[in-house]
């Protein structure tokens, strides 16, 4: 057994759920390597502070680059704005550091195929944080899947909805301003809807897609609403990004994908659908239920036919066995710890993590087509 | 209180949902015009007059246009194969006689604007039978809409899923073969998401599209398998329609759409999804739970938003005080019961009925543009 | 193929139900009698004839027995208030006609057993309207339960909610009038929850209850509110049924059941819900989804198991081959055209029609164990 | 800040579980009062170790009296199988220590009442772990009854339906035993049904009951399979304990109670239902989705009336402000945590914790009158 340090970028949401992982990591799955929250970083001294308090952090530290730097970090986890992906990987790998880097992994296409370049080269571990393929609904899908389950896929469909900016007056936040985040809706949780499709169903090879903005113009946020996006102006600015991105694909394996990526579906929370229809049978989940999957078995007699709700709370389930008995539900947050059990499992095998940087460009290259659709007003190539 | 005499084209299974409707309408619906199930027509004798006994028709006729040119018939309603629709259309409507004819209206948009401008110019009362509009559910979300209960509708989503075809053992049926039926999973099933579209969120204006077939070849359905489409033949026949629609769409309103109609996803037997998100509020119904319907109101307070199922059977609900008390559910034939009701009501006050062959004709230019865009790749605008 | 005379005595709610039965039945389900609407009765001859005109009957009729007595008439169906029950079976019985009686048989166990007596010496044939033993998920699912799809079964929940008379300014209607309709809850839904339970799991031995009235007065429905209970007083009366009746049971093959019967459970419009529990699998169903049911196999292996939802729309399904395709559903109405099938088939092969006297007479015998227990406040076992 | 220094013993299922909460509720919860996993204490050292390793307990004791006496310990925590209980919370009373007890919180009423005495006596802190009044949607619930929402409670359903026995393979654990447990599925998964109801409906007054034993005999576990029950004898033993109970309550605000608790359920893995019906609106949950709650209110208009699906992670709701953002679902351990942070608030502010040993106590007085009652065939007064 042995300790890694890690340094943490970020301390808001992505760094509240990644702190809670590295704690919790080794009080369910043992393991050799275990995580030692060294340092967390971001720029504003006492709310960092308070952070890494509450979080179980030893240090703070205001500039990123000095804690990449530091000899006694092993792994870095970039845990912030999208804009900021880019150089912060580039330093970490030019350390020799492990990454771990929250999705999507750039502002573009061009910027994730430079990160994957720099880790490669570097040789270090790497990993996206598309947390949802560590839900074990959506690996045993997988394995159903490979099995065969479901014989030949014909339709897929994929589709996240959330409802948190229908409202005008809601603030023009970083995650609506293009140079932070690269993009909006497709960026931020279409990026998980192609990476689930890629995860379950293979390549997507062609798109053709409509990208909206509803609301043009929003609030400026003011000063202190938060950090990276707003300066402290008044009045209103310009919303840069997509309200809502859907898309038809078309997957190497001949299946046809439908593709929603929303944030103005007044009622969905959180509402990640994944559905799978094939010549054998069928599936269906939904991420606010996400404790469940529904199955359907088309080679079964006509009389009894139908969907079937697993809870996939068994201890045969993938990751399960490490939790509670059947029927006692886990929550939001696990899927971060089974991503850094799989994270630091696959540092000790000396294996590439997965999915990693090279599954983030895939999933680049298809949000690129998907951008320029957008524009064309035609069927794009995912180009490779 | 006066007859209407009805001749019914057809005896399968629209023909027995027609001949229930006419039955039943003014056992539930009171009304000054009551038809009079007058005269069956179809190809086979022997199964024409089973069905007549069966179904409650005083004569049977095989020359559909000997029925037509009757005097004695006020009604002519064409419940076939859809390559028929046209040519019956034509010859009702010379003949001045009121119709209502199955859905899609026709086997292209061309003939569907001739059947149109047909019964303009005869001055007859004319009705396209996309029953789904007659549902209690439908017609009380429509109300909805109008209301304003939604506010401005951002997102829209129609989706048709059967599997009916998913084993491709499935003979090659009428309703696979083109010059038979015009199209396939678009013409069968996607004409009512297109028209359910039209009814609840207006006009369709562009859209892009993917069409695929999946299984190509189906056995022949040999003699005596369906009057219509086989001839006896052995061995294999090409399928020449579609397995497999998606579209998205543009509607007038600045709302998008996402649009799916298959006959390829296992466990749906008659899945017709509408989802209706707007500012203030959302609704999402499913046809298999059709008494159902959920409502979203997103002005409630915070703590206590949800999607509310909403039981369509009270007696303040469209149409339901004819039938049963709240939570007594109705079913499929129903919608048809309605849309009869409606038809004669129409008639009796000279006004026009609805859904009628404009609003269809509506439908296929929306399809027309389907279909061109499966060819362009690219989006299409929605002629008119 | 000969015609059957009928005389119906009742013309609101189940008289409609009844009409409509006898006027579909062949349409679906043909046969060699053929029920023809002879004549109906009731006491207020403009509303009787105006029911007479929309329900589809010959003539009409306001002194039952002259009915009852008529030479013409085969089959008397009794859809009355409770307390007529027993002397309209009496003198059908008498005049040797066939018998359809609405549930629950009687207002109490003297009467039922004397209504039985009458029948057997009369040798007519007796069906009592437990109609939703004939929803083809009921009867799928005592096929499975025959079959040992669900072994041995331990636990057994029938639970039948309603929320109509919540409000206390409900009137006094004939069903909360212990004279006229002996029992509240308990006769008119309770009787429900005993027949299915008796049809799917077997005889109950012994039971304990709890039967309660919240609302102790009701204004009286005034004159013209209904021509039963109503007398034109003005003020309020005494309820004399039970709101809301609950019990446990012991079952004959050594299950335990738990049952609800309530009237008072808001948001519950027709929730009759019942639940198997058995060594090897589970079912669920609730009637306000008359046309699924959920079935759990505990043979499976453990990763895959959990509750399925059949739609019971198949045409392998009980009854439905006579309806429509799959996932086009059926609704309440239709359990009374089935009943109505299997009457006239047994009255046609001169078998004895099923659920029959015989069978309320079991059912009364536990519900008056429960009216024991609800007194006695212990144990009461079932009198045979 | 401080530090309060925690005993914990048992380290099975729920001793995993607690010490997760010990280690979590500050990461979210911050308060004054920190917890420090100080002992663990069992009887089988490797085991033991093994435990305090992976759940990260500074220290083992394999005699839970010592660790009690321990003048650094603040807080001692039972989480061992019932009949140890009562002596463990006697000495832990004796020593002046605070104490978190498992439910069931004794083996009987006697047991519980000489434990309420002497936490009383001794003046400490005191909470029983019903953990399931700590799940936001429960605490929700609460308020709105006590806000009047529902109106007059009428009827109420708890009903706790699990699966793990149903295998009569599944061998004589100590669950199993009564000297060891008290009772089966009574004090097992019953407590917890008397608990809810009692929090949210206030105070059972009479019960009449139904305890089952299905299987009576089961293998015995064989040496090693469980320290507890088992002593290594070959052989079956005999089941002493109810499989399955039920009953009927009478309230004390005037609504009646129907009651399950069994192990025989198939499907169930946690199924955990709360039904409340009141005079103006409902509310149903189910543990297995623990993240929900349907809610119907009565007093909106007719046609729009159902039961609305809230998702309980709104930051509005109890808890969720520190967790995630809407959507975003918590899991079965979090009750935990809430539990933690609640028990250390009280100490800190020198309240009385709650559910408590009195709460605990009332349960008894409920649990004890069922076990009357399963005895004498009729209705027991709950005594006080």
């Amino acid at each position: 057994m042995s300790e890694v340090n890690v340094a943490l970028i970020g301390y808001q949401f992505m760094g509240k759920a990644h702190s809670n992982a590295y704690r919790q990591v080794r009080h369910f799955f043992p393991g050799k390597l275990v995580p030692r929250l060294k340092v967390i970083c971001g720029r504003n001294q006492p709310a960092l502070e308070a952070a890494a308090r509450q979080f179980g952090w030893e240090e703070t530290e205001t500039d990123w680059r000095r804690a990449i730097e530091r000899d006694d970090i092993d792994i870095v986890d970039i845990a912030t704005p999208g804009y900021l992906h880019h150089p912060m990987a580039l330093a970490a790998a030019a350390a020799g550091k492990h990454i771990i880097c929250e999705k999507p992994l750039a502002n573009n296409l061009a910027e994730a195929r430079e990160m994957l370049h720099a880790v490669k080269k570097a040789g270090v571990a790497h990993m996206v944080m598309h947390n949802y393929s560590k839900l074990p609904a959506m690996v045993y899908l997988k394995n159903l899947v490979d099995e065969g389950r479901f014989g030949t896929v014909r339709h897929y469909r994929g589709s996240y909805l959330q409802d948190w900016i229908i409202n005008p007056q809601f603030p023009l936040v970083w995650r609506l301003v293009k140079k932070l985040t690269g993009s909006g809706a497709l960026g931020d949780i279409g990026s998980h809807v192609v990476d689930l499709a890629h995860f379950l169903n293979g390549p997507i090879t062609s798109v053709v897609s409509q990208m909206t903005t509803f609301i043009k113009e929003r609030p400026l946020p003011g000063i202190g609403a938060g950090a990276w996006g707003a300066k402290g102006q008044k009045g209103k600015g310009k919303v840069t990004v997509d309200d809502d991105t859907n898309f038809l694909g078309q997957f190497k394996n001949g299946s046809v994908g439908v593709f929603e990526a929303s944030r103005f579906c007044g009622g969905r929370r959180n509402f990640n659908i994944v559905e799978i229809y094939g010549s054998k049978g069928s599936a269906s989940f939904n991420l606010e239920r996400m404790n469940e999957i529904e199955l359907y078995d088309g080679t079964e007699p006509q009389s009894g036919q139908g969907f079937k709700t697993v809870s996939v709370t068994e201890s045969v389930h993938p990751y399960i066995g490490a939790w509670w008995p059947p029927g006692h539900v886990i929550g939001y947050e696990h899927t971060f710890v089974h991503a850094m059990h799989d994270f630091l499992t696959a540092i000790e095998k000396n294996r590439l993590p997965s999915p990693n940087f090279e599954d983030a460009v895939q999933d680049h290259f298809v949000m690129d087509a998907i951008e320029r659709s957008a524009k064309s007003k035609k069927w794009e190539k995912v180009r490779k």
